[in-house]
């Protein structure tokens, strides 16, 4: 059993990993060779390496693991045609997202883009505009796996939350739930407009002007989701016109965002690169769920967890 | 019955209490003038403005309302010496510190210092450092009243809580207590150090040169208590011989901080200009404690919320 890395984990993740499944040989490159590809039987890739070239090549490949929860660029057709399985890290961004969106909700409330700015001219000066997240109400757009888990955050500082999903079913740690018919009458109540939608053709410009008038002044919008949420013209002249107090963006319509984009420049804009997800600890988590279905695999179970149906795109 | 304030609540905060209590003759003045509180039966203070010198004035004075909850400023054997019942706001602090307190941690644990900088710039990039909060060890000195709200919120985040105090024993959200005398061998689990305890002869420079040697070399290091807990000079010597990772500092030994401290200009040191309390719904919150008492004082109730023994400081 022949297993392809296409990333190289940590020497302290490796050694374990290779000792613990003595009866493979493995392979660790830092990108995608054909040559590899076609001895492989199991893939681990990022999932950002493959395409309908290189997959030919792959004719013992039966397992591809992507160490990623978006499988956008994957030839999907060309994966199915082969009866390929494919399982992937679902669930794996909850932790390292959720703490981002706190992290930034909480550094607004407590003025610290104020304070590192007064640290750099070394001013002792207590005038920050410092306000609490306590009794907040936050609106959740998408309270799947990391809006729930933003939720349960949310709640343990005290805030009331509202999920909003296509259907307006109960979600976890939602105190109340809207559906997207009714979203813009529950966006007055937000202080908290946060969005971990997945790109899907009902998602796409789902938010328009109405909703933006429909929020608070004050209100902190997040689009931890995806960038087609908004038009950029929508969200740009909610900004310019004080319809919404602070803007958090972690994905764009295009990215990366040009260096001679607007958003930049906006002293309440906040723009994250794409990285609330990224974390130290993300190969090690990756592992921790390669390692069970490996074992499965080897003992001839293709039950593995987080298998996924290309066809539906997740 | 005469009360005077020696700070103006915003008038959409002053008009209810006014109102709630017509039998009160109210008095708001932005700073403490003798003439006042020669008539005043209630004094309502940040605490501040009183003295051995005015003090004398407050011939009519029964009770003292500080709106704060340190009182080392106060005129204390004066006030015991004319039998003048003093109550505070205490835990007042609790939300708001242990807000900031969590927005710094994960705001470090996020890298958003560095994505700020990066914005500045217009740089989309994703090197930043970011880690993670969760299996985190946090070691609180003083599990108090805020020690303890700051506790339940890492739990929250999955973070394994450690409480230090003189007794070393229980309180609440802690998973285990350390005594004072066990601090240093518990010190080398814990990526979070957090102080918040207050003044005493006990806790000056009770960490010393060995307490940061037993630290993580990546700890982050955060006194949100006094500056007496540490000779500014060992910290210094912490910090430059990279024996922590961070320090997050709101109190220090000299407080303002003079603008050539070294402090101030360390990449891994975040100035907080003793604010970790300040909340745009300070005063709200001081009336809420204040209205209930007035209600049990004008009943001729004594028994009043946080009476505080000024011989003890606290």
């Amino acid at each position: 059993m022949r297993i392809y890395f296409t990333f190289e984990p940590r020497p302290d993740l490796r050694k374990p990993l290779v000792e613990e499944f003595p009866q493979c040989d493995f392979v660790f490159e830092n990108g995608l060779s054909t040559d590899e590809l076609q001895k492989a039987d199991v893939l681990v890739t990022y999932g950002e390496d493959l395409n309908d070239a290189n997959i030919q090549y792959a004719t013992k490949l039966e397992w591809i693991f992507v160490a990623s929860a978006g499988v956008e660029k994957m030839p999907a057709q060309a994966i199915m045609d082969r009866d390929i399985l494919v399982s992937n890290v679902r669930g794996i961004h909850k932790t390292p997202m959720a703490e981002s969106i706190l992290a930034h909700i909480l550094a607004i409330k407590r003025a610290l883009p104020w304070m590192y700015e007064q640290q750099k001219k070394s001013e002792w000066s207590k005038k920050g505009k410092q306000t609490e997240l306590r009794d907040n109400t936050a609106l959740i757009l998408g309270p799947g796996a990391i809006g729930s888990e933003v939720g349960r955050l949310l709640q343990a500082f005290g805030v009331t939350t509202i999920g909003c999903n296509r259907s307006g079913n109960a979600a976890p740690y939602m105190d109340e739930m809207v559906s997207f018919a009714k979203l813009t009458e529950a966006l007055p109540k937000a202080d908290i407009v946060l969005s971990v939608l997945p790109k899907t053709p009902d998602t796409t410009h789902l938010l328009k002007d109405e909703h933006f008038n429909a929020m608070k002044n004050d209100a902190i919008f997040m689009n931890f989701g995806r960038g087609n949420l908004v038009d950029e013209k929508v969200l740009i002249r909610a900004i310019e016109e004080g319809e919404i107090g602070y803007a958090v963006l972690d994905v764009f319509e295009e990215e990366p965002l040009s260096a001679n984009n607007p958003l930049w420049s906006y002293p309440n804009v906040i723009v994250s690169p794409h990285v609330s997800s990224h974390s130290s600890r993300y190969v090690e988590r990756s592992l921790a769920i390669f390692k069970p279905s490996l074992t499965k695999w080897l003992d001839g179970d293709t039950a593995l967890e987080n298998i996924m149906d290309l066809s539906r795109g997740y």
